[in-house]
């Protein structure tokens, strides 16, 4: 095969795609240039303004009807309790493309290649995305915004080269809430990465963080991801799992020594999803990713980014996976997306459930905000949206709906009565034999006598359906 | 993008990929001359010979241990009553790719382009494979065996040019099990095809379709199968599900009448799957489609292909949806594979379950054999799985196992035991007034009087654990 | 065993429990005087007024927030809409007990005991209830309202005994939305009523439905629901079940034959339900449940009872299979409730979420409403809330989702603008060709022709996000 | 209600039932004398002979055909890597009561009281059918075996007697794999035991698990288990999640340091289940109990009891959360059961597929056998078995499989390939590089350095299909 052209064709979640058969013009109907070789002259996104807070009776698509990044809501910015950040990879490396579906989507600027003119091309509609949604932070994957090279030096070198025009376009306000490194897409990483049964897998994975976690830093980033896709096994036949868990905590082990070395002090995130693209994946859940963690005495280097599609994903509401995470002290950043009940697998959807995005902010909160971790858009546009405009659609309508969450979640916490509902239930802890209990100062012994002497306890009703109608009240 | 230089690169199920970095010699192991541009010479699987049976007790991965295909089972040969077919699309066109992963298998003849020369290649490769395996069927879609042309009549004459070789290829013992079309992967299609919100989209399914049905027929075909991955939606928000079941009743229909028209004889089939690459499809499970051709009078014309994995991923055992096939008179083929029980898509996996197998063996023997319908391994390997021979290993051990549940199932019925434990559990049925109702003539004031005049009635145990020990003693 | 004092302790969904160590005084904190064996005097519920709308901003868990009965929406008052009924059997049957647990409600007025004197006091309690809330229909399974005797002529005089008191309380206002014969709970039921490998048990079954139905009739119910829990099987292995199947279509044409006979003029209901107690029954969900009654000739005869948590348990949304339900014209009733998308099993929960309630009222505005079926709360307090007022909280809970549902659905429908969306989807095929492919005269031939002609048809974008925020934006 | 007679008939997981319309004779068909108030006199299983060994081709259902107690396989006695234990509560106490049905099962022995009378002779027919099947350990909750009394005191007093008379059964030989308390059934339970809201319930569970520990230690029991069937809860909305684990962890080192007060030496297991009857339970997987364990540093105290349908339930493998254990040295028993794959609740069957088996008994003997733990049969009777002769079919059912799974685990072992494939695929971490990795000395510097001269891994196929064959080929 050598001595042939190569193109690059890999991209995040999909592989691009020319047709023979291609639309004579482009089909995202907001006006724009079409995709020319050269460089891109005028606006990505013409047709849209500024997207600006209209309230919630506006009509508007292409308004905020709830998200008011200024406005105060319990001492605090909205802007400062969501730090939103767009993903990259979903807005402008997403194709529609699937396991049983070519792409469908063929942005205006895109010319079909994978070179680095149009890796730029692409940083600046994205910067212009994110100036005219108004939203200060994005993440990426590595190979995301850059084309792999022959060598690892190359890619790397084609990935300075994004950077520094990406470190340019950002200017003083934007950065990245995180950088990640894609260590789930090429062929090599199909046994693993970290957890590769092979060593040198192992080896340039480790090369690969690296280089990501610098560039993330120098970018300013605020954090660093981990999400093992392939970190997992299909079946346990063929699979050495205790030493492929061993291999992934001096993997992790070695990072955290590595951040330390180049002075970055972001927060080191692990993204705990179950299943998907492996049968099973070591970080299945918040609890299962804890519990490596404690095992191999990395608690203090790490906390978890929770998507919410991925705790349901492992059978949890999205909101039990973010108090496993915040009562353990471990909530570092949430990708706001949702699933479609009754499908199996990660759509990516922009969370639209108004109710769900209360609970979700009941536990940012609870957590006091986020920062430096902040919401992620790991979310993309359904395959059958492929008007440009979907894309400010669909963030509007996500961001919309986590900041009606959050003022949802307000008008429950300054009503008071859920909390005074719980606090009640638990009332009898608050006495001293409960102060003991709690102190772990009251044994069997102790515990049994009492018991003896009470008789059969009162048992109050857990009143679920007026909590039910309180919450529901809110939204 | 119109004047550049366009390149094909949609396969089924896949896109095809070439990395940078790409492997120096081929990583399959079994030898054979790493893919050329020119003329492929000499064999394709030059280290496999043709694959014999040699008894349970053989080491050997490349023999079969229980497929014994001459051997007469119940009065027929194994190999009528199995009727094995090879799918065109993962065998030869399966990459490995998915949407969180590139390609992983450069078979050593694909030279990377999606050209007609290609096709042809891969499908003497095809040939060779089912001569090795010893399998005189083969399915396949029309897209996967000829690359589209720039318009449609182009994209025909490619079809036309592989399709003369296949017959050649054939000779007078092999033929497709069934043909069918792909609509689904190309972007036209991401709304439906039949279903499709656009009349144009329609119209083109219809000509694809038409042209499939004939090749299908020149080739000699004995089924052809409709599977509606894009027939359904993704949301009920933007969807008139009335009138697109309305619209795919008519497109049946008058496919229905074409076939008439051209004279083809085979069987027209409908592959049940509940979702994936929808949210829900309309043909959700054997029973749903059944209603469907119920309501719009398509009976007649139609029957089932089941498959394993879309059984269980709606809900039921594959047991299940091959019985409720079955009593509909309705089960025409089955595409032989399986899924992982932890698993919330289609793995299509080939069927390693002992048990699994002999229950769908029961199925079949009940229905009398599944002729003309047969067993299509709609299975694929796990991209992890690399070399060449892991393509023969893989169908070894999913022919193996069906033919160990022909076995078991035989073993079952002349033991007898379990069919007289069923018998017997509805023997007050065989009663004159078990008649009648079956009948329908006992209403319901006759059967009061009877209830009275009877008192409690005895209820015997079910005796299920006792069913289970029958059966794994067959296994 | 006989000759021994036997106590009917068998209640619809749990067996009611004395303890020992029995609580002194009733829990249940609204007052009322606690439950003796003598007659019952003064108010069930005396703390609890009758429940007044009171609008969104009240505080007041007794009030409606949204259910304003006499407000017309949509040219129709809400309480016409809405049709609600309570169920007597979760409401007044139902102890908290399960697989896990003991009984956990000691209602003020129960004594213990399920005698008839019991069962009319209750009947007091369901009336007042109905009073108090304001809704004027209910729902009921024969035995959870009457004990059964020692025989079936003793059960059946037991029933018409408590069934004469229901009348006098009904008045004029009140009356069944339906009944129905609890084929499930009793042993006898094992193996299934109307598919039981038992012929007396059929029989016993006809009797006991045709008795039901009777004193529906009497009552002026307005429907009869047949829920299947036991038709369906545990295991193929010891089951012919198309012989099960036979059996039922053959006893629901004996049912549909004896309604004509009494003149009875209510609509006859099926319930879908995938699973659970089987491990799969044979109205699996509306789809399956329309293919049997196709299939048997049965259709005219019957209508749907959708229930939302047993949609969601089949795979679908509730929304599907309402939809699928009134596009065959078969959308009779609904059982309102809803499941928790994590749990594999029927919780019974009363429906909280507003957006899934817009989308039933969706359903239930196009098909015209539901009349003479309605809305039967087809749910029940969690086993942890055990105060009385926890029914009332309940319900409102319940009524005022529903009541806000259809304010949501109203507003979306005046605003037309997601109609317009979907009807402008489909706009091609609101012409000439369309509407010949509509009406079953384009063929392949025609077809391949324009497909030819027109060359690579436009896809415009399904805008689904933008349909999602449009669907919010009434919530 | 006080002053009326009360009876206790709350039983584990179901509650006894006498109905009217009891049946003359009793069901069970292996003859006995049909229960009376009075002493039981004779055999309870008169039919029924000591179960032996006959070999694979024996037809008697009443035989085992893979069990062979004294053989030896892999240098140990297949008792010794089995160690089954029968559990009492399904054995003896299960009624066939469900949520959606009355009991169905009316044992010739049982006079329908929940009488220390009908304790003791329950106690008797226990230690026959161990004695029968050849099967010297038992397992029980305190509330099965002996009932409630008016006060703790009493039933404790209660507990006494019974166990009195269990000591003085269990004679040298048999003796308790293990004791638990039942601490979800009563009602006083429900909103937990060691995470009640109440102090009181939580004091009463404290007097409960000792008094268990207690005569577990009095018994000899190997081990004690907790499941915490209602350490979870059924809304986040009104639980104070981060509370209750605190409780929890306080209540087991409580537990902990009890166990060592009295000089039990037993393993502490905890049984990790994922939900139901809560809607989360906190003891979710293994991993997530370990994580709770590692958190609150109890990981000395406790080993893990792991439940094959619990497992299922949680989206693993059986064989997962076994290894899971396994790795971090936490496998202390195994709760012998299967569930049904479409099935969201707990079936607890018996399990009798051979490959499940197989995969199970790898673990098993990795781990050196289970001892002090063992196989704990955590299976019922399907509700619709209701001979007596099926408790025994059921358990010579699930005993045949896991021995058979032992017979192809060591064929595996011995046969070695597998194994040999496995520690192939790893090689490369056998080298020099490879240790330094696993010793945790090679940071990202070194290991990019060696990416940068090394250029691009080469990657081995997984063989995961021919891993499945040879794992067939052993079945």
């Amino acid at each position: 095969m050598a001595g042939r052209i190569l193109l690059l064709v890999l991209f995040m979640n999909a592989v691009f795609f020319i047709v023979n058969a291609v639309p004579e013009t482009c089909p995202a109907d907001l006006g724009g240039k079409c995709g020319e070789d050269g460089e891109w002259e005028g606006e990505f996104f013409p047709g849209v303004p500024k997207i600006k807070y209209e309230g919630p009776s506006s009509k508007n698509p292409l308004s905020y009807k709830w998200y008011n990044a200024e406005e105060v809501i319990l001492g605090k910015k909205m802007k400062d309790w969501l730090r939103f950040s767009v993903a990259f990879w979903h807005t402008f490396r997403g194709t529609g493309a699937g396991p049983f579906g070519a792409p469908t989507k063929y942005w205006p600027w895109e010319d079909g290649t994978n070179s680095i003119a149009m890796a730029k091309r692409r940083m600046r509609a994205n910067f212009e995305f994110l100036s005219k949604l108004g939203v200060d932070r994005w993440c990426f994957h590595d190979r995301d915004i850059a084309p792999d090279g022959k060598t690892l030096k190359e890619t790397n070198s084609n990935l300075d080269e994004v950077v520094a025009l990406a470190k340019e376009l950002q200017g003083d306000k934007i950065r990245p809430l995180w950088g990640t490194a894609q260590l789930f897409m090429h062929p090599r990483y199909m046994h693993g990465a970290a957890t590769s049964s092979e060593l040198g897998v192992y080896a340039y994975a480790a090369a690969q963080v690296k280089k990501a976690m610098e560039v993330t830093h120098y970018l300013g980033g605020e954090n660093y991801v981990f999400w093992g896709g392939r970190e997992g096994y299909q079946t346990l036949l063929n699979t050495d799992m205790e030493r492929e868990l061993d291999h992934m905590a001096k993997f992790l082990e070695a990072a955290a020594a590595y951040k330390k070395k180049i002075g970055f002090n972001g927060t080191l995130l692990i993204e705990p999803k179950p299943q998907e693209p492996t049968k099973h994946q070591y970080d299945w859940d918040a609890a299962t990713t804890l519990n490596f963690l404690r095992k191999y005495g990395l608690l203090a280097e790490f906390k978890l980014n929770i998507e919410c599609n991925h705790a349901t994903l492992s059978g949890h509401s999205c909101h039990h996976d973010l108090e496993t995470a915040r009562i353990n002290g471990m909530l570092g950043n949430i990708d706001a997306n949702t699933g479609d009940p009754q499908v199996g697998w990660d759509t990516d959807q922009f969370l639209t459930d108004v109710g769900e995005a209360t609970m979700v902010m009941i536990s940012v909160i609870r957590n006091g905000g986020l920062a430096p971790g902040g919401f992620n858009f790991d979310a993309k546009l359904r395959r059958e949206s492929t008007d440009v405009e979907d894309l400010f659609i669909a963030h509007i309508s996500g961001m919309d709906t986590l900041a009606r969450g959050l003022r949802n979640a307000a008008k429950l916490i300054e009503d008071g009565s859920l909390a005074e509902l719980v606090s009640k239930r638990y009332s009898s802890f608050d006495t001293e034999l409960g102060a003991q209990i709690e102190a772990g100062k009251a044994d069997f012994e102790m515990l049994e006598k009492k018991a003896m002497e009470w008789g059969e306890p009162k048992v109050a009703s857990a009143k679920q359906e007026l909590a039910e109608m309180i919450f529901q009240s809110a939204l």
